[in-house]
């Protein structure tokens, strides 16, 4: 049983590709709507939070837990893997870095973010521990997770919006950037756009899918059951059947509401 | 005692015109930053977090409850009188109805708010308990706060944004607009011009001093010592101290941290 949490819906996106790169295994995903969002908030609070989503995600027999939120990742994964040791977890940021520093060819690698994300300073460390070589430019991108929720990611504003977060990569002429927010992907063609062919983009939500895969082949697991994928929330919010059927391919989830 | 809470910071404004009201009176501040936003959330979570805000600030011996955020003063306001029957709660909704109500000429009233504050019917059912003549057109307007507190305020994508959600009150001819949300004063000079001088705009941080200062002098209640502002957040996030001086003319209050 693989168990997958974000502060909300964005962790669907992450869902969608685990879903098509690893079909047969069952999967619990849990949304915690009610303390939404996570990227402005402290790394206490994150990190509390992070280990009651893990101790519900457990209560159902999760063995293996991939953190679909990046601001979780960055602050709370190393405390969740001494606090939880028998449960394996991937986060998003390992695999997406290890990418990245594979495809660069400059040595110039950009990365956008929650502004915790950002702040955490994760991903640098992550890619300078890879490759000390490599000039890191990162952006918060605060703005970017309520316009997509709003479904305004085709809005003009939205790309004017994005034009502005992403000048300092234009700048510091990057080749390669990281979506670090599950919602980001939402706005690959748009960001691809601005940023022109030369730079590659690599989307978290589909490196940590390939990574699971791997993992589960080197591991030799394989699902016994047909496949099942449940869902958990913490709130019924307004927006939830709106923004839901976005983010994830297959037909309309049912939503269990659960209190932590 | 006067306490008054919000989901976050956007309180600040309310606290300011009570201070500027009410100037002898002592006040205990508290902002829910570990749960904000409310205003995308259910009306069963929203309660219970007001219920958890309103013990706090009877337990540091407050008698009078402001709500300072429209989407609790919505959701919460009822369940709060009967649960805490020996205090009393002033709301942000009534006094802006009333005030609306007065001045609105041609029975064709506007009201912008959260998601959650808009969907409740809340100013909605005020109004025509007031004057059920009275034409309302609703708008939510999700993208405001976000871009309220990343300071974007004076940016031409909000003035944008701002164009689109009032669209609406300039079809229907409305002659007064009601800031259904206590971040929306920041941008009353933008809604101003975008709506014309024929547009009464009512604030609804205002009216609230002004009812709070009524009730005191209606009481005859009166401050017995020097006058004193504290402060309480759930939690130190990255931007409260980037954001709470905007909010609040004093000088940087001092924030203490507690859990709830």
């Amino acid at each position: 049983m693989i168990g997958i949490f974000d502060s909300g819906l964005g962790g669907l996106i992450t869902l969608n590709q685990i879903i098509k790169q690893c079909p047969s295994c069952p999967t619990i995903y849990l949304g915690d709507l009610a303390h939404l969002p996570y990227g402005n908030k402290s790394e206490q609070i994150v990190t509390d939070l992070a280990i009651q989503n893990v101790k519900f995600l457990i209560a159902k027999k999760a063995k293996i837990i991939v953190i679909a939120c990046n601001t979780a990742s960055a602050y709370a994964l190393n405390k969740l893997k001494s606090k939880f040791k028998n449960i394996t977890f991937l986060d998003v940021i390992g695999p997406a870095v290890q990418k990245a520093a594979t495809v660069c060819k400059n040595n110039r690698i950009g990365v956008i973010g929650t502004r915790a994300t950002i702040q955490s300073l994760a991903y640098q460390k992550a890619i300078q521990k890879i490759n000390p070589q490599i000039k890191i430019t990162t952006q918060a991108c605060p703005l970017l997770v309520p316009l997509i929720e709003e479904g305004w990611d085709r809005q003009p504003e939205t790309e004017q919006i994005l034009k502005k977060y992403l000048k300092p990569f234009v700048k510091n002429k990057i080749d390669t950037l990281i979506l670090g927010c599950t919602h980001y992907p939402i706005l690959k063609n748009k960001i691809a756009k601005i940023l022109g062919p030369k730079v590659k983009i690599i989307d978290s939500a589909h490196e940590i899918a390939v990574e699971l895969k791997k993992y589960l082949k080197n591991n030799k697991i394989a699902a016994t059951k047909k496949s099942k994928n449940q869902f958990f929330v913490t709130d019924i919010s307004p927006g939830l059947t709106k923004i839901a059927p976005k983010f994830l391919s297959q037909k309309q989830p049912k939503f269990k509401k659960i209190s932590l």
